[in-house]
C-alpha cells in the first residue's frame, strides 16, 4: 500500500465529506443491526486496498451515520470538529505517541500542560492549576471524585443537584458513594437553602446541566464546601468553552473556587472528539487515589507523569489537537463562535415566544433553547420525531418539572441563520400538521 | 483556511516523517521542562495559519518526541501506527461521530461490535460474546473487575499472581477491593498450588505479563474459579493479538473459559493508540455495574447502548481504525507480521545465549527477551542507559527474581534483522567500554 497515495484519497474523501455534509439527512435513517446485516461475518484472509474501506464508507456505512458535523445537528449538545483538530488527529495517529511517562514522551506531556495553561487562561480560570486532559467528562468526573474520595475516606456521600449529569451517578456507583441530589429550583438550579454537607466527601455544582443548562449558585456551594472541608467539583463540561468571552464570565462565578474543574472542549470549542479537560488545585489528592509505579516503569524522579493523575496508564497525544485549535483560531476565533452560537440560539428563542401555541420553558444562559409546542408529552414528542425521521434537522428532548420538553442546541460551527429558520419551519410544520 | 491545502501539507509531513523515523534518535533528546520553556506562555489572540503548527513541530516539538514508530524502539512493548490504521484516524476525526446511544451513531456501535466479532474469530476466542472497545487495558481491567464486583457485592478481594500488571491494583484501589497477590514460579507464572480464593469477587490470569510475558495457567485458575464462582479477568493486553497464529493457540489455552478477556490492539495489532478490546460472556453484569439512563437520553429501546457497558458515555468511533487495519492486512497479514516480530525476538534471544557474559534470564514465549549481562545491576542499567541515550535504540528494564533485568521488546513492525543486529551491536560496544 502506499501511504500518500491512500493518504490523497482519504484526504479528498475527507474534504468532500465536510463539503457535503449539509446536504445528507441528519440522523441516521436505518434500523438496528441493519448495517450488522450487511457487512461479512469475519474479517478478510488476505489484505484488501484502502480503496475498497473507502469505498463501502459510502456504500455501507454512510446511511448509518448520524451527521455529528451537520449545520441541523442540534441534538444533546451540537458540537464540532473543525479543520485544524481533524488535521491534528491525522498528525496524532502519524506520531503513535504512548504516554505512560514524562520519557515516553516529554511532548505530550509538556505540550499537554501547556495547552492546558493556555486554556485555563483563556477562560478566566486561576493560574497554577494543574490540568490534563480525560477522554470524556464521565471519566474526569469519576476521576475527581476518587480524588476526593481519597482526600476524606471515611466521609461516603456525593452531593450534587437533581439536574447534575448522570455520570456523577455512575461515579457514586462505582465509587460506592451514596448520591444526595439536592432539589432545583423553578430555573432548575441545586437549592442552596437545601445543601446538607453531612458526612459529604464531594459535592458537584454545574454550570450549565446537561438537561436545561442552568446554572448552580456555586458561591454558595462552594462557602457550604469550605466550612465543611468538602471537595468541590464543578462540572462546567458544555458552558465551560463560553467563558472565553469575557461578557459572559459572571456566568462563571465562583467557579474558581472549586477543587477540580472540568470543561469538554470536544463538546463547544471545536475540538474532535475525544477532549476533556480537568484542572485541579489538588494534584496530590489525584495522585492519592491513583499513583503507582511498578519497576518496569520505575525511572530517575525527572517529572511527575500524567499517569499518576489519571485511570488509563497510557494517554494518546490528543494535546495536539487542543493545541493545533487554539492556534488557528486564536482567542478572537473561538470568542467570535461561541458568540455566533449564543447569537443563533437567541434569536430562535425569540421566534418561539413570538410565536402563538408555542413557549420557552427555561432561562437560556448559553446557546441551547428549552421549548415546548401547547399539547401533550405525546404531541411534542411526535413533532420532534416527525422532524428527526424527515432528516431536515435532529433535535432531542428532556423532562422538565414533569413535561417533556424540546431542546434546540446551537454548538455546530458550520450552522447559519438559515438552518435555524428551516429548522423552525419544520417544527412549525409538524405541529400544523397535528 | 483551506482544509484540502492544509491537508495536503499535513499528509506530506505525516508521509515525511514515516518515511524518515528511523533516522532520528528513539529516545526524546530533552530535559524535563525544555519544551514548556519553548512555548508561549498563551494562546495567540488572533489565528495563526496551520502551517505555524507544521513548522513547529519540526523546529520545536521534534526533539521532545520519543519515536514510537522507530523501528528501533524496543522498550516497554513496542508497537505500530500502520498506515491504514493512520489514515481511519483521519477518517474517524472528520466523521466525529460520538457513541452515546445506538442512534446517535448506528455507525459506531454497529461496526465496534462486528470488528470485535471479527477480532474473536481471528484469535480463536469463542463466538457470541460480547466486545467492546476502551481507550487502554486499565480501563477494561476496572471495568471488568467493577462488573465481577457487581456480580458478588459481598466479596471484596481481587487475586492475581505477584506479576500482574499495576492496572490490576490500580482498580482494586479504586473499587476499594483486597488485591491478593499469590507468588510466582520460577518461570514468573502464578502458582496454583497457592492461589486462595477465599472472598474472592474476581481472579485475573496474564497470558504474557508486562515484566517478562509469563503465562499464568488459565485451566488451573479456571477450575478454582469456577469452583467457587468467581470472575475470571484474563488479560492478554500484549500477547492477545499472537493468537491469530494457529501455532501459537496453545499459549492461550484456557483463555475462552474467562469471564472476561482483554487484548490490546494498540500494541501488537497494528492499530494506532489508543484501541484496548474487552470481550465478555456476562455483559449483564458489565450493565449492572455502568448502565444508568436518565430522561435527556431516553429512546426507544431500540438496542442497547455500550455506554451501559463502559464508563465514559460517549465513545469516539475507534472501530473504523480496527475496521481498517483489519481489512487492510487480512489474517494472513497479521499472521506475517505477528511471526516475524517472534523470528527477530528468537535470533536477538539465540545470540545472547551464544555470546560470553549475557544471559537470557526468562522464557521468550513471544516477542520480547529479558536478559543481562554479568554484573551489578548499576552496571546493566549503565549499558541500557547510554544505548538510550545515544539514541541508536531504546530499551527498558524490570527486575525479576530481586535483579535488574534489560528487556527488549519486538513489536514496531518497521523492524528489521539489521534493527536487532545493531541494537545487539550497541549493547556489547556499551557492555565492553565499562
Amino acid at each position: 500500500m502506499s501511504f500518500r497515495e491512500d493518504g490523497e484519497a482519504a484526504l479528498d474523501w475527507a474534504a468532500r465529506y465536510l463539503e457535503t455534509v449539509r446536504e445528507r439527512p441528519v440522523l441516521a435513517q436505518i434500523e438496528p443491526g441493519e448495517l450488522r446485516s450487511r457487512l461479512p461475518d469475519t474479517a478478510p484472509d488476505e489484505p484488501e486496498p484502502f480503496a475498497a474501506l473507502l469505498r463501502d464508507l459510502d456504500d455501507v456505512l454512510m446511511p448509518a451515520l448520524t451527521h455529528w458535523q451537520s449545520p441541523r445537528f442540534f441534538a444533546y449538545f451540537a458540537n464540532t470538529g473543525s479543520e485544524p483538530g481533524i488535521l491534528a488527529e491525522l498528525l496524532a495517529a502519524t506520531l503513535n505517541q504512548v504516554g505512560i511517562l514524562w520519557r515516553t514522551s516529554p511532548a505530550l506531556q509538556e505540550l499537554e500542560e501547556v495547552t492546558l495553561a493556555w486554556l485555563a487562561e483563556l477562560l478566566g480560570l486561576p493560574a497554577g492549576w494543574h490540568g490534563h486532559i480525560d477522554d470524556t467528562a464521565s471519566t474526569a468526573t469519576l476521576s475527581a471524585l476518587a480524588a476526593a474520595r481519597a482526600r476524606t475516606p471515611d466521609r461516603r456521600v456525593v452531593v450534587c443537584s437533581e439536574h447534575s449529569h448522570s455520570s456523577v451517578a455512575k461515579a457514586a456507583r462505582l465509587l460506592e458513594l451514596e448520591l444526595r441530589p439536592v432539589p432545583g429550583d423553578e430555573r432548575h438550579a441545586l437549592r442552596p437553602d437545601l445543601l446538607d454537607l453531612d458526612g459529604a466527601c464531594a459535592a458537584v455544582a454545574t454550570i450549565g446541566t446537561t438537561s436545561s443548562t442552568a446554572i448552580d449558585p456555586v458561591h454558595a456551594v462552594a462557602d457550604a464546601c469550605e466550612a465543611a472541608g468538602v471537595w468541590l467539583h464543578v462540572d462546567a463540561a458544555y458552558a465551560g468553552s463560553a467563558a472565553v468571552c469575557p461578557e459572559l464570565r459572571p456566568l462563571f462565578a465562583g467557579w474558581e473556587r472549586g477543587d477540580s474543574v472540568v470543561v469538554n472542549p470536544h463538546k463547544w470549542l471545536l475540538v474532535p472528539m475525544d477532549c476533556s479537560t480537568l484542572w485541579t488545585r489538588r494534584p496530590d489528592d489525584f495522585r492519592r487515589a491513583f499513583s503507582l509505579v511498578p519497576e518496569y516503569l520505575r525511572n530517575d524522579a525527572e517529572t511527575a507523569n500524567l499517569s499518576e493523575l489519571a485511570i488509563p496508564l497510557g494517554r494518546r497525544f490528543r494535546a495536539l489537537k487542543l493545541w493545533a485549535v487554539l492556534r488557528c483560531y486564536g482567542r478572537s476565533g473561538l470568542q467570535e463562535m461561541i458568540r455566533e452560537s449564543i447569537r443563533l440560539a437567541a434569536l430562535f428563542e425569540e421566534w418561539v415566544e413570538a410565536e402563538p401555541g408555542w413557549e420557552v420553558v427555561a432561562p437560556r444562559p448559553f446557546s441551547l433553547v428549552c421549548f415546548r409546542h401547547d399539547g401533550t408529552d405525546d404531541e411534542n414528542e411526535e413533532i420532534m420525531r416527525r422532524v428527526n425521521t424527515s432528516g431536515e434537522a435532529f433535535l432531542s428532548h428532556t423532562k422538565l418539572d414533569g413535561r417533556l420538553v424540546l431542546r434546540l442546541a446551537v454548538g455546530n460551527a458550520r450552522t447559519t441563520e438559515d438552518d435555524i429558520r428551516a429548522t423552525w419551519d419544520a417544527l412549525r410544520r409538524e405541529a400544523a400538521r397535528r
